[in-house]
């Protein structure tokens, strides 16, 4: 395992309403949903109200074709990230 | 080069405003960016108006650390994408 940790898997957070997410921090979160069928990988921040977590303005849904379009960038981005 | 396809890079675009991106779609961007010498992934979508591409509402930006923990949960993402 010590040449793959960073391939090490992490199991989602099941919210109230059923949806399954992962927290990049205590505020902002990747969800995975599927909606009409069709799959979606939504990045957004939320905010506390009443003691619950809502979802905010501030993100944006990616369709299974653009998160794979992601994924394919992820390196080139690290590149870009590297050479700025 | 087989086993390797998806690690293969893409450069980034270069913006008229100086900033580096790459596109999802004709319409979402992910633009690396420094901004008070910090490092931010701003995932985003974009608008045409009088032939020039504007940053819309929809999007997120996400600081180093926000990156590198979604960059982390890749693989769980996927997977979970999977399983539903």
């Amino acid at each position: 395992m010590s040449d793959n940790e960073e391939k090490k898997e992490v199991k989602p957070i099941k919210g109230d309403d059923g949806s399954l997410y992962f927290e990049l921090d205590d505020k902002k979160r990747v969800t995975v949903r599927k909606f009409k069928g069709k799959l979606y990988v939504d990045i957004r921040e939320f905010y506390e109200k009443d003691g619950e977590m809502l979802p905010g303005k501030k993100g944006i849904s990616l369709n299974l074709q653009n998160w794979e379009q992601f994924r394919s960038l992820i390196d080139s981005i690290d590149q870009c990230i590297t050479d700025i």
